[in-house]
């Protein structure tokens, strides 16, 4: 299944703006600004002016709040896509909810007590996000995010992505059981999504401290439906063998 | 969600022709005919003529199978149905490969053998065909059984059941997380199906004899989406609290 853009021109729109390079735009812009992220619950909220809300839009992180101030833009951060900003793009600085800006062990240990999948879904969101795919979260297909190829006002997702722990065992416990499978697969089939799932693999490097992330191996694999019609040798052979 | 009926008059048609009805004349007809069912892998094989051909496809059991011999018509029945038959309705004896009848305890070991989680799927199968409820596999929807209120041909699937077996504990592994909550709970709401959950308690009397099964418990749950535009306490009032 390719990509399914949405309407005309929006593949050569997409071509011509790269997301890297969105990407680049919207750090150096954050970086010029010395943002501050404020942590709040299970989020990081971020303050914007009018060039960063129209970045942070365009490379499609977090999701804009309305607030009554019509002067400052608030932006709502999910965990993984902060701490990207934060560890792997270092163009964001985090303030905990006594107001200290934490530095990269104590926000680590702070995510993963917010959430205890942490190490792996941040290994698998930075994952996509380097090989410049755009992941937002996935929960209302019971899986861990979308994936988009660009912008998801170009293009649909073309994955949903199951993250999977090697080691934690039980600890997401997804996949165990063969209806499983056939509950995932054929839910993504009737959204268009293939089932992208992505293995963190922690080689015995625990989750200490974010430098075990460098360590991690992540595994993909695509899951689709066997179709006995589609898989033949050679598609001209009909049934009864004649061409 | 209501029953979707197919077209005008299903309803009606099921009213005047009530399922229980049906299995009774099934019953008495395969009695009749002191019926043997074969045993071949993971299904039963039955030969029978055209009055139980009508009345197995009336009452929705099995599936007619394709032979070259034109006088005589197979039916492939599923594990729960032989079963259902044999040891519920009393109307059908199964033979194993061995060409030997099989009493009551050898048939119950050889299902459990065939299939782990046998006890549990044939609970819920003779469960919901006592209730009148058709039965039919659900593994493409990852669900054990979709049920039926009547003939599939007068009404699409209400329920996609998926059974938990809670002695067992990771034996079928399912809904032990929220998303594959969330993703089973999806999938239903695209097929326009309710998840219904039945649960067979054992209540500690394991599964060495199908005497056990009389002492299961199941409990029934349907698991829906919760909507909040579709849940406040008076739908007339609006968000601003007028009526």
């Amino acid at each position: 299944m390719g990509p399914r853009w949405k309407g005309k021109g929006s593949e050569a729109k997409a071509l011509a703006d790269p997301m890297s390079k969105i990407v680049s735009e919207l750090c150096s812009s954050l970086i010029q600004m010395a943002s501050h992220g404020l942590l709040s619950g299970c989020s990081v909220l971020l303050a914007v002016e009018a060039e960063q809300t129209e970045l942070l839009t365009r490379a499609c992180f977090g999701r804009p709040i309305i607030v009554a101030d019509k002067d400052q833009q608030w932006f709502q951060l999910g965990l993984e896509e902060a701490v990207y900003l934060c560890h792997s793009l270092k163009c964001l600085n985090i303030v905990g909810e006594d107001n200290c800006q934490k530095d990269v062990i104590e926000l680590w240990q702070c995510m993963k007590s917010k959430k205890a999948t942490f190490p792996d879904f941040y290994k698998a969101y930075s994952h996509l996000r380097m090989k410049n795919w755009v992941g937002r979260p996935g929960s209302q297909y019971g899986v861990g995010f979308v994936a988009y190829r660009h912008h998801p006002s170009l293009v649909h997702s073309e994955y949903a992505v199951l993250i999977l722990s090697e080691e934690d065992g039980d600890a997401n416990g997804r996949l165990r059981v063969w209806s499983d499978f056939h509950c995932t697969v054929r839910l993504c089939g009737s959204v268009a999504k293939t089932l992208l799932v992505l293995s963190v693999n922690k080689n015995g490097h625990g989750a200490i401290s974010p430098s075990c992330l460098e360590r991690y191996l992540v595994e993909e694999h695509t899951v689709t439906r066997w179709s006995p019609e589609q898989s033949r040798e050679n598609q001209t052979i009909t049934e009864n063998g004649a061409k």
